[in-house]
């Protein structure tokens, strides 16, 4: 069989989180690993109906092929949506895709050949490397700080890639509330990168999947509304905020960039389901998006707040061991001394029931091995406080262990 | 902008058949050009229940994130559907993907590397063509008889291609009602395909979109029935029976093969729409589709026959002039005078009030500008008559300005 495989399929493993996330299934145990969004937090009720009615009444639609494009009255119910963020969009600048992952996958495939270089965060979205792996391209880590990507390295990255002549095509980042890190970049960096990009003649791919999560502090403006050269895409997703199921995205660009999406999505599934596309514009043509996310930022904000504190209760006080306060989103990213393996940690922490995502799975360069990613969104506040206390326990026995062996 | 494309991204053109559905929808035009379902043969009222109660009362399922094989429930109830057509499939040898289309986006993904060979029919589906093409993969052309492929033909062709030292990885064919021809592969040429399969270690691709569509004749059983070997993946697609829409499908294949394409699907969209999966588990729960289809293929039996008997009508009495005459599917594929070339037929038909697509953009070796095809899906049967009666005086009219010029 393996004789008929690509290249490119050889060279892809099956993501390793896919498999803790197997094990963190287990009854009894506690997971922080999974990164899904509570269901109880999307509109059920009123999707079932905007359902019943769109496939009971528009059936010559929303049954029915669409654009590749997308629909225009969900593409432009996103573009109001977005408006929220401070950007004026127009329709020829906006596709619909199947979820942001597909969106990656589109924008590798129009824009990445074999032993090209994009850049991206140390530690970044695991699902991006990826798809980066996929088409076969050289991902370059940039080490990530507390108010997002350090452009100076990112500069000395660009710098040292260029003189050995390979061609470098983009820079990935995930501006709030990055996962896994939880980190936002700051106004200043984002203007910032926009700057590098037009110096090194780079894209830039920001993918914001957790938009309208953002529970403390002050909004930041997406990257792509300080784009005046046309070289900002962005990846925006409902799957946190309406439903994952629908798998419903938009990327946002420059006309040309978005042309060559669609002529690559024609190949790859003609169009995005006009069925949930006609769903989500139907609720959203009924509904604030942002009003509904009231409660769903609160719902984040307290368990974010538990986690916090349970951290800062259990844990032992080590200098050597520190964690994100993220603003919004679902995670918080946790850093331990170096000498923890976090893999070898992860049996142990699953034995004591409670389950985490190693850090070298977001990592392109082998590294991270001392970190690891907590989610905290689907877990009721008790649990987390359980899940925390039982994982401080793991790592302290695991250091105690260390220090003697 | 165009220097940040990929070469594969430079090698595949926008479809040409998408800019002739454009003009073909012009208004006052009778269009045989799209290939589309008849939505009223959707069952939209049960769909549009279906997917109320999954909505709101299965939204921990339905609006969350899914497996990337696919939704079981989904998948069992696809096994249950497709064992009508005589074939035994377990749930590991089946994964959901949003629609053939996709299902030959991952095969080319998992499958060709640049230059690999695919051999396909003269004609054949034209996504099928932008799909390989856009993996920089070499198609090769076999033609295509009453009986379906040329098979001495394909043998001579995959000789000479493994002689020259390429790598040829399979055979892509549509079985039944093949589009664009309409023409079905006889049982005596599946069971050979398997045959020179195995001799020459190449595995099939079997599309079979139109299947529960047949309105006349005996239901040939699918290629995969009779693979004793591993070698075959065959696409099922709902978009032409239940709905186009939802973008559903699956691929059903060797343990292996099905395999690699989950590994490819997971970088390229994590899932499928588990929202669409449920509602169309659920519907299928309740109904057979094959009692649903009763209607539908009686609706298209009907418009084959008027198409049929206008063409038998209103085109003129000439040898060098014919068409197919298919069990089933939505399409008639007409040969006119080898020295018609049908794409500038189109402008004249166009002008003339009727719209086909030409047949040179389901040729992959420049060939086919004498042939066109006809789609008798959504039309009343009047407006087919009508439509074919101006087709014929457009060609009469071409012919004999031609033999006058």
């Amino acid at each position: 069989m393996r004789s008929f495989l690509s290249e490119r399929t050889k060279n892809t493993g099956r993501s390793s989180i896919r498999e803790i996330l197997k094990v963190s299934k287990k009854p009894g145990i506690i997971s922080f690993a999974g990164g899904l969004p509570k269901p109880e937090t999307f509109p059920f009720d009123d999707l079932a109906e905007a359902a019943h009615k769109q496939i009971g009444k528009n059936y010559r639609q929303s049954l029915q092929y669409g654009m590749t494009e997308g629909v225009p009255e969900f593409r432009e119910e996103m573009i109001e949506w977005l408006s929220n963020f401070g950007w004026k969009i127009a329709l020829d600048n906006i596709i619909a895709t199947n979820s942001s992952q597909q969106a990656l996958d589109l924008v590798s495939k129009a824009f990445l050949d074999p032993g090209d270089v994009i850049f991206c965060g140390l530690p970044t979205y695991a699902g991006a490397i990826q798809s980066f792996q996929l088409f076969q391209a050289r991902s370059v880590g940039v080490p990530m700080e507390a108010d997002g990507m350090d452009l100076n390295a990112l500069e000395t990255e660009i710098r040292q890639v260029k003189k050995s002549g390979q061609r470098a095509k983009f820079v990935y980042v995930i501006p709030d509330f990055q996962n896994p890190t939880g980190v936002t970049m700051s106004g200043r960096k984002r203007r910032k990168l926009i700057k590098i990009a037009k110096e090194y003649d780079l894209l830039i791919v920001e993918d914001t999947p957790y938009f309208g999560l953002r529970f403390e502090g002050k909004e930041e403006r997406p990257i792509n509304a300080y784009d005046d050269d046309g070289r900002v895409i962005t990846m925006s997703s409902l799957s946190k905020v309406l439903s994952a199921g629908m798998r419903l995205a938009v990327v946002v660009g420059p006309e040309d960039l978005i042309e060559a999406l669609v002529t690559v999505k024609q190949a790859t599934d003609l169009c995005t389901s006009t069925t949930t596309q006609w769903i989500a514009a139907e609720w959203m043509s009924h509904h604030e998006l942002s009003e509904h996310l009231t409660q769903t930022r609160e719902h984040y904000r307290k368990n974010r707040t538990v986690m916090l504190e349970s951290l800062e209760k259990y844990f032992p006080d080590d200098e050597r061991i520190s964690w994100t306060k993220p603003e919004g989103g679902l995670f918080i990213w946790v850093t331990l001394p170096e000498k923890v393996d976090t893999d070898d940690l992860f049996s142990e922490a699953v034995e004591g029931g409670v389950a985490f995502v190693p850090g070298s799975g977001f990592y392109v360069n082998g590294g991270g091995r001392d970190s690891l990613r907590l989610c905290y969104s689907v877990l009721q506040p008790d649990e987390i406080e359980k899940g925390i206390e039982l994982l401080a326990e793991v790592v302290k026995r695991h250091l105690t262990a260390e220090s003697r062996g």
